[in-house]
């Protein structure tokens, strides 16, 4: 049986995000941050804000150009054991079994269907390409949409047996809104697909579709035979919105340099690189993976969300290092009960 | 001599923006456009506002589902007798014919240096590629964007006499911001470069850089010796955003489906239709040029801005033409005075 409670759940995180938006801050709560415990990497972000947004101050920054680019995976939300594109991705060939027999007997989709990773991961990049381009190309973009908010409704994720979408982190959550109430302008910056994200950030981050910057591929614009327009999405991958790619996509995207960026892995170092470059106050931010009981630990060797030179850097340059063990009284919105129980 | 007016000429457009944005409304005036004659183009606009906006009406829209996409050239401001960012162009090779005496006599460089429209237009696609590469490319964004700011501050249009930045239209820029102060959220989406434009738009129209969606070229991070990070801009091409390409670009820019469109031309065709076919109100409109005494008449058979199936889809399906002449009283800022002179 399905359990199903992500729209009820998506309501939730959604009225969360209203809440810290909305009417907490308008009676100018105590602490904006309820979930960042009291240590240096909350205080170097309200310092920071305070500093930015004081008229008169040596740093004050216009609204206009508070600009703040958040990457998705490992940032905003989990992203192990794998990315959760990729299990999207699974769960659809599973879907699309029936109508495809012949996946049976064919890789990289027969392990997909078998649950048999050995020989997935032994189909490599070009299994992952195919499987990428039978789950995400093919259809109509509002097709892949209703796809994508299908699945968010009803998956759970294997470990923590929760929607996928109350994985996201509360306390970054709180971030997000802490910052639009003070004038930020808050964007995704992901190496995750533009279009798995579009159809639920808005309800769970408050980020509206036209914030999101990501991953890409081509559509093209075609005429149905009743004459109605469709954007079909194709095969061909048009940007990777990771590593340098960050920045480059920053710039065609937003054409702002942000003034505060944050990531958790090697992925986000030339975007957090550019960030700083610019001139005046700035504000960058690791979130480091150091909770292998309420979340998972792991940097310098990790597979997905490697964080090795990033944290050099970090150290380097005084960046803030959010320990997620040390820096989170809390993990995820509603932690350790279910989240539609709420 | 060089007549320098356009610092000022961005204030006194940006002052016109920011008081029809602002304090006009908040008195509610009884004509939020008052360069549009009251014809049925004007009353077309303000019904469908009014419709939209009009809480519990059935064609009401939600104000983050406001989206208003225009054209730039042709739409916004003048587009003949050739594109403005092309004139950009010609103007940026002799301004680096200095530092290429070779240009000389090498076409399509010594065309230009010449004034050569024959021998410039002889050299066709391919030598349009090449100017474009020596323009646009190999140089960081930032040292595009100053070239760019300073042209716009001192070139003048070869008939106008004015600065280009003065050849917006004023009925537009009445509309864009009666569109806002109703709760729209305003984009371009250009076939011209979107890095040509960010950097006056914003002051011009008062759309900001990351509501722009254009052409763009590649870009390319690097870390400079100093280890300082740029966006080096090269001459490849990334998409065109014309034809087809405008609700491609409309999806992987905005993600959300516009609820009003404008074009001029037949290159906004697409992006009309597109903008049609989504379910509730819609409005569609276009500006023909119409007016050969104040500013230019042309349409099917032009080189540029030809409107042509647009104008037949236009007909076809009720959509809203406006006839520059007729219906608007004025077409520039202090139409028909000097700009600076306001």
């Amino acid at each position: 049986m399905i359990r199903f409670v992500s729209r009820r759940m998506l309501l939730v995180v959604g009225l969360a995000v209203a809440f810290l938006t909305g009417s907490a801050f308008a009676q100018q709560p105590a602490d904006p941050l309820p979930s960042w415990n009291d240590s240096a990497a909350k205080t170097s972000i309200t310092d920071f804000v305070a500093r930015v947004t004081t008229e008169g101050s040596a740093d004050f920054v216009p609204s206009a150009e508070r600009i703040a680019a958040f990457d998705n995976d490992g940032t905003l939300w989990a992203e192990q054991p794998v990315y959760f594109q990729l299990a999207f991705a699974f769960d659809r060939v599973k879907a699309l079994g029936e109508e495809h027999p012949e996946w049976k007997t064919q890789q990289p989709f027969k392990a997909i269907l078998e649950n048999d990773k050995a020989a997935l991961a032994a189909t490599g990049e070009k299994g992952l390409h195919e499987i990428m381009a039978v789950t995400h190309a093919g259809m109509s973009t509002e097709a892949f949409s209703r796809a994508v908010t299908g699945w968010i409704a009803t998956a759970r994720h294997p470990h923590f047996n929760r929607p996928y979408v109350s994985l996201v982190y509360q306390p970054m959550l709180e971030l997000l809104a802490y910052l639009r109430a003070n004038g930020f302008k808050t964007f995704i910056v992901s190496g995750g697909g533009i279009e798995f994200m579009r159809p639920w950030v808005e309800q769970v981050y408050g980020i509206p579709p036209e914030q999101v910057v990501g991953s890409s591929g081509a559509t093209k614009f075609e005429l149905d035979p009743d004459g109605r327009p469709m954007l079909m999405k194709e095969a061909r991958i048009e940007f990777i919105d990771d590593g340098p790619g960050k920045p480059a996509d920053i710039n065609r995207f937003i054409g702002r340099r942000p003034i505060l960026a944050f990531g958790n892995s090697d992925g986000d170092l030339a975007m957090l690189q550019w960030t700083a470059a610019g001139r005046g106050a700035r504000f960058l931010g690791l979130v480091h993976h150091t909770d292998a009981v309420r979340e998972y630990a792991y940097d310098r060797q990790s597979r997905i969300g490697k964080l090795d030179k990033a944290l050099d850097a970090a150290t380097a340059r005084g960046w803030t290092v959010v320990d997620m063990k040390a820096d989170w009284r809390m993990i995820f919105p509603s932690d350790g009960t279910s989240a539609a129980g709420r």
